[in-house]
């Protein structure tokens, strides 16, 4: 398979670090139609008993975590991992991160996922796997989350089509690597536009600036923006505190209820990567709002990306 | 197979929440002899091969979860867990549990043990469930605890056979789930009489009235009267803090020595769900101690269980 | 087969607790060679389909629980363990570990590794898993550490071929679990010569004492000592602290640097069990460091080991 625009191609996709690596070929022609196929099929064979995959996880994370351990375990294969990776290995040491994927190498496992926020982790860890011939996939580092992006770009297809000319609000704490993801996929795509309701702090300047070279517009907007867009991003604030201190202030003035959902276009759709804590308020059942099928998809997308990058 | 009494019957027995949900012909014609034929099989086809489990439990849990998982891998399905749900998901947004519910539906999962001694949320689980057409098991719950009901059961009916016209002494702290489970569990049989012998609180009036209506008799009693139970049921004090306040007063004083076991009856039995603190001082082998056989009951009945629900 | 020494040999190999049950002709002919033929093969036939094993671990550990887990895994068999065993059962009881042994065996688990280093846990762990015939093996515990032991056997031999007559450098902290089980390990050689090089402390003396005793030579070193060594076994401070601690002494120097490889001998082989925290600082790749060769062969021992014990 040929490399698209600087991007890289399946044939040398042995680590998945970053969101840029995707090109829009690969995901449309080879990733999506791969996970529909295992969404339709209840026995897909096993294709990957025996393998391992090891989940190196320096945060806790529920969907992320989960949707990998059960992604492996529907195609055959086993997950390994700890609670709390940094119980596990001195994280004080600068070189630990190249000595436990060495070490998890040396205990033959077939892949690691690795979520650390730790400034610079993510790059000695794929330094060291490509040293080391494993694959490895960022299941959430400080700046980016591409099997994020992958899910809600297979999302979008799924829900919205055709993802050229969309109009995406993106909304709450947009100063986060769920959205800097989302912003790196979406500008693989013609004539997006990106309007921005932050509740506090903006989008990633670099992020953005990268997005704009590919031809995504942004604009500043407001909660009276959404009735325009085809798209609603939540990203709930980092903590329960943080949420109550921006609701103290006015700035976090969001509830999700029929007034509400009346405003929006009638064929939107709402996502929402499901944060931890302090998440929106969502009082009213209706078919826009995605974010159970938007966790459903990260299931077939990461059984996907663990059949493509093991199989 | 019909409704026995008002109670669920097994044709839609897809949540077990609630001990009152379980009838005495269910356990005794289904439920007891599958356990017992998983007992005397070593191979059992491995029947919930390709199925899951996800054990979801805010708080520590030696007997109950191993047990689940064991039984989960005895019958050839997959265990999935935290090892604490709590540092998994916002527990203090007021629909958590329902979203977390929803996530493990989205995540394929096959049925859910849930752990939780918050108030209210077992029964905000169970609604979820079932809108998600989920199995769900109450692994613990503030005032229940069907599972250890069926190992009690089942545990009689190995040690003493006829549950119908026996004398059950209950000792301990018997203001806790363990108890109240026992006690609906007791109140499917005939004729009856529990003796508490509490060393503080006594057991959930609403509870005993419940029982009471149901034909259970009650008397209150003290180590004296140990010597005319049947069965004789230890529930330890909740922390080893609060067993060694209620030895300083006086008030726990049980030492199950050979003294102790020479004033019992020769044909009772002693269970004791092993709590996780401050347990019984046991300083003597004698085969009406039946605690870890007890502990091997549940593994089998909770394997007929998953087979029951799952298969 | 028969008893060499005093020792145990592997028809009655049930329980592995002390680095002093082992003996050179098993090793040598029995638990290397299936190391190796493991080691070769992509298809074992997964000989430990439908075992179990639980890992009870008191203290957190990454090399050690990993290559348990996975070696289990490779062999077909599965793993269970809690992250944390302390808060899973009463370690204030004075019979906890003898509980959750009965309680293990109650669930039918086929054998436990223990790590503990509390005091007499592994002895009461020993003799309540005979009563319960469930085989155990030592996971660590306060003076010993058999299955690392083995592994350093297992990488002498593979690295430097013959161990009798080895001139073995100890070097760190050297009164450690790790450093007195290679040293019982290398007991079972010939005209073995180990030189001490501690940062603090010094070898267990009762271990020395007895190694002496089976015609192990002892001799204090320094860091010039090491150029004369064939094996340097290093053995890292306890916590980063200490580390510190012992470099702001000016007693921990070593960096693992060109200069320093240009000392030793070319055919020399660095060990590193790869403690957890406060590890050397190796600015090198040198084919002698042989730390991640030696976390693979972990893997491989203990492969052939849970398939002696419980194949």
């Amino acid at each position: 398979m040929s490399n698209f625009g600087g991007r890289w191609s399946m044939s040398r996709f042995e680590r998945l670090t970053r969101t840029g690596q995707l090109d829009r070929a690969w995901v449309e022609s080879e990733l999506i139609p791969l996970a529909e196929s295992l969404r339709e099929k209840v026995d897909n064979g096993q294709p990957l008993r025996g393998r391992s995959l090891y989940l190196l996880f320096y945060e806790p994370s529920l969907l992320t975590r989960t949707s990998f351990e059960r992604a492996m375990g529907l195609l055959g294969g086993t997950p390994y991992f700890t609670e709390d990776a940094s119980q596990f290995f001195p994280v004080t040491t600068p070189d630990y991160i190249e000595n436990i994927i060495a070490n998890l190498a040396a205990m033959h496992m077939d892949m690691v996922v690795l979520r650390s926020s730790d400034q610079g982790v993510m790059e000695k860890a794929e330094e060291e796997a490509e040293a080391q011939s494993m694959p490895l996939i960022n299941g959430g580092s400080l700046e980016d989350h591409p099997t994020q992006a992958l899910t809600d770009l297979y999302t979008l297809k799924r829900e919205i089509g055709a993802v050229d000319g969309a109009r995406i609000a993106v909304v709450g704490r947009i100063d986060h690597r769920n959205v800097s993801a989302l912003l790196r996929g979406l500008a693989m795509y013609e004539g997006v536009t990106v309007t921005q309701v932050p509740f506090s702090g903006q989008a990633d300047p670099d992020v953005v600036s990268e997005c704009e070279a590919q031809g995504v517009t942004f604009e500043m907007g407001t909660m009276d923006s959404l009735s325009e867009a085809d798209v609603i991003y939540l990203n709930g604030p980092r903590t329960v505190a943080h949420a109550q201190l921006l609701k103290s202030r006015g700035a976090f003035n969001l509830r999700i209820d029929e007034e509400f959902m009346a405003k929006l276009k009638p064929g939107c759709v709402i996502l929402d990567p499901m944060q931890r804590s302090g998440d929106f308020d969502i009082l009213v059942s209706d078919s826009r709002l995605a974010n159970y099928r938007q966790a459903e998809n990260s299931l077939f997308v990461r059984m996907a990306l663990l059949r493509t990058m093991l199989g």
